[in-house]
């Protein structure tokens, strides 16, 4: 099992970029018959389980990289919890689920921290109907960073079951609430969009969807991939924070809000009957036939993209 | 959310043992009416959804504490996986399931470690049928430890679902294979008992079951408590791997066998068939009656249950 098959590569990971390594690691892992989309592919693996279909996403935070110890612990309970619950919510799903909890800590940890920690997870496992059913702490060595893992198991219909990849040209983007600006708070404070999902996919019929969570100009690329298509944003149309101009709209990341395609139609009756008063609906843009490009927004794409 | 509810404990986590720790954070954890069972009452979280039962189970292993650089990669990859499937299997599952993988490590992991580890988990999740749906990476600072966490999704029937609960006071005690030594090497290679437990469940009908991998000393009173019963060892029938004594049988741990209860028609039909001739069956004792005690082996239980 020791033997290298291919050459032994003598760089070190800090070297290639995230996206190359995700890929390189990612390739010929085994499936099986039930398998019917993987995480990698869209927010949430779906796996078929009897009749039922299942959603699994699994999701990590570092400290001293996704949260600071400054950061009140039991903030970051929440957010550890409503992250993957956002990934069930875009894909039709996050209604009921499960949650596995992995919480590596030096042990130098605050007892405290961990009290609010938990105080958090639990505010939001119960608000969200998730049964927190296994919660494993694990010892790293001291000066370690504490590291948070949530896998999450929860059902979805197949009738409310919406990918990343069935976009046609001619939809409709929009997004639910406003972007930009999340590290002043949201980012840690957000309600993930279950309620607003479970509506769209109930009365509108998405024909794509996905949760924004590393900003829109990274986002909404993945999603025309996924269904074959181009887009045209409409820039000036982009839902934005108070205080937030554009780029900040399309880059600032951790939004946490739905991105839907759908029918224009299915937008017109889904926008005028819209019951979520506090959270807007936004068109920002189309889908567009796969070959008539996706223009630059003042500013240059790639320079949003990064 | 961060006003706390109870005086602030100002002690940190490394002033407190890990039980006390776990029982201080898994109280008041929220569950729903699809939970059967949660992970820390039993070896896997057994979940309704819809007509089938589900079994999760998460399992973390951190660098420096569970395994060390200088071990072959791959070897931590097999492990890494096979540790948990060893969970499903002794819950009567584990034919086919789903693994989700959260791997964090600091940039200067070398990326033949990262070769080497999901050469081991793919050839692992090859051979046992586990589709491996998401796997995430994520950056540590530098100097920090790898932390890996698998989170696994599998199913199980209800004919085959076994618990550590349901043992009864006369039923005979066995395990599978050998006990102790595990460090030479076992604990990176070992074969979570899929085949074995799968046949016992089938043709034995086992009361209760559940993996030793903490060792015989404290995984058997687990049982046995769950079971609602106390016990009887017998030490001198304890299969021990060649050069160990029983002290190495009942404390070594990472053996990841099988514990099994069974009445004793149950337990004479099942050695008579017995079908894995590289896999010994041994009895070890009974369960016996709340009450009557648990007499120790020579040299005291305490010691060896630390």
């Amino acid at each position: 099992m020791d033997s290298p098959r291919r050459r032994r590569d003598h760089r070190d990971i800090g070297t290639m970029g995230e996206d190359a390594l995700v890929r390189r690691v990612t390739r010929d892992l085994p499936t099986t018959a039930h398998v019917l989309t993987r995480a990698g592919e869209d927010d949430c693996a779906v796996v078929r389980r009897g009749r039922q279909l299942v959603l699994l996403k699994t999701d990590a935070m570092v400290a001293d990289i996704h949260f600071t110890m400054e950061t009140a612990a039991a903030r970051v309970g929440w957010k550890a919890l409503c992250r993957g619950l956002s990934d069930l919510a875009s894909s039709g799903g996050g209604l009921t689920s499960e949650a596995l909890l992995t919480l590596a800590m030096p042990p130098e940890t605050p007892l405290a921290w961990v009290d609010g920690f938990y105080r958090g997870l639990r505010k939001a496992a119960r608000q969200f109907h998730c049964a927190v059913v296994g919660g494993e702490t694990t010892s790293m060595p001291r000066g370690a960073p504490i590291v948070i893992s949530v896998a999450l198991s929860g059902e979805v219909s197949a009738k409310r079951l919406t990918l990343r990849s069935g976009g046609h040209a001619g939809d409709v983007l929009c997004v639910t609430g406003v972007l930009g600006g999340s590290l002043r708070g949201w980012h840690l404070d957000f309600t993930p969009r279950i309620a607003e999902a479970q509506w769209l996919t109930q009365a509108a019929k998405p024909s794509a969807m996905m949760d924004v969570s590393d900003g829109l100009a990274k986002d909404l690329p993945r999603l025309a991939d996924a269904s074959g298509c181009d887009f045209a944003l409409t820039p000036e149309t982009l839902p934005r924070r108070r205080g937030c101009d554009t780029t900040a709209a399309l880059t600032d990341g951790e939004d946490y809000e739905l991105l839907i395609a759908l029918s224009p139609r299915r937008f017109a009756r889904a926008v005028a009957t819209w019951p979520f008063s506090r959270v807007p609906l936004t068109c920002i843009g189309r889908l567009t036939p796969l070959g008539s490009g996706r223009p630059l927004p003042k500013g240059g794409w790639d320079h949003f993209a990064l």
